[in-house]
């Protein structure tokens, strides 16, 4: 292989106290239980209610030229795929890219519109993260999510840059990024104070 | 009761997964084993390391007008006070002010050099608040740690504003601030990235 060879980059929203998502995810609320009304997604208000002030982040994202991310991520049907379920984001999702959602039940690829195509990976972390690098080429893969995905990743040292967005709550339980991972040293790259986040990249050292 | 009555606020340290200090706590470490190969404290790096661009912050931290720390902050001793232990601060502690030791241990006050006096509180987190108010008068009173006193006063509802300073490391392993402590509602008041921290500012809401 010659040429630059993209990063590992990887963008996720936070709890003040870690979390990614509450507990009891359900197809109304992909986040689980955010400790709110049921009104929003509070965790992800930064996006939705202030974009403007935060297009820089969102623009950072969608980046990528190949996507990864867990069967959760993904969507709330577990076990085989008994019904047709396309991901949260329609019929136009916004990675335009090729996406490798990683699951233990395989299924043929699903081509959207706009370049995006999910691929179903069965055979673990290491190969969906081969298949986006060369689907990638000198482009970024992004680790998507969700925190248990990416903790695999990083625990397996195979991340290169993380993009926290910090939401002022805490959500007390659910899925923890970090949780697991050995210590990692991190160097802070940059950090910004949104309205209703604090951004903050990390390149990860060791 | 008349006039301004101060608030109460929490000036912590912690990882980028929300350690306020590593397993381990020894007379030598006292934040435990941080990761690091012993030589320093990799949390607090941001204060010892780069004190000129921290100066607001480090100046914020010893402003109030009394201080709460739970008794594993104040010291290395446990159960019974059965060596003379003054605190890790030296004979002129930086508080200049009364530090209220939560224990279950009585002993008399101990007076320092510098106006720090340090108070033994055995009837518990409300009592340690009260006394800590009286002797504050209009100042703050300052919740200085660790992450279990701490986190018994988010329980409690008993902190107002909260300031994280972020460090760019993960533990893995520790005291985590806010575990165990329900959803917090929090209002981000002020946020800045300095080389060795970010620093958040949160109002707690409820």
């Amino acid at each position: 292989m010659t040429g630059r060879m993209g990063r590992v980059i990887s963008d996720i929203t936070i709890s003040a106290d870690g979390y990614s998502a509450g507990l009891d995810q359900t197809e109304e609320r992909p986040f689980g239980d955010d400790g709110g009304d049921g009104s929003g997604d509070k965790l992800h208000a930064w996006m939705f209610d202030t974009p403007d002030e935060n297009r820089a982040e969102v623009e950072q994202m969608t980046a990528a030229r190949a996507y990864i991310m867990g069967r959760n991520m993904f969507g709330p049907v577990r076990g085989e795929w008994d019904r047709q379920w396309n991901g949260w984001w329609g019929d136009d999702p916004p990675f335009h890219a090729p996406v490798f959602v990683l699951t233990h039940h395989a299924r043929e690829p699903q081509p959207m519109d706009g370049g995006t195509t999910y691929y179903f990976v069965t055979d673990g972390i290491a190969s969906a993260l081969a298949q986006a690098r060369a689907a990638a080429g000198d482009g970024d893969v992004a680790i998507q999510g969700g925190s248990t995905t990416i903790n695999q990743y990083l625990a397996a040292g195979l991340i290169d840059e993380l993009r926290l967005h910090i939401a002022p709550l805490t959500l007390g339980a659910g899925t923890r990024l970090f949780e697991g991972v050995p210590p990692l040293k991190l160097e802070q790259v940059k950090s910004r104070a949104a309205k209703l986040a604090t951004h903050v990249t990390y390149r990860v050292l060791s």
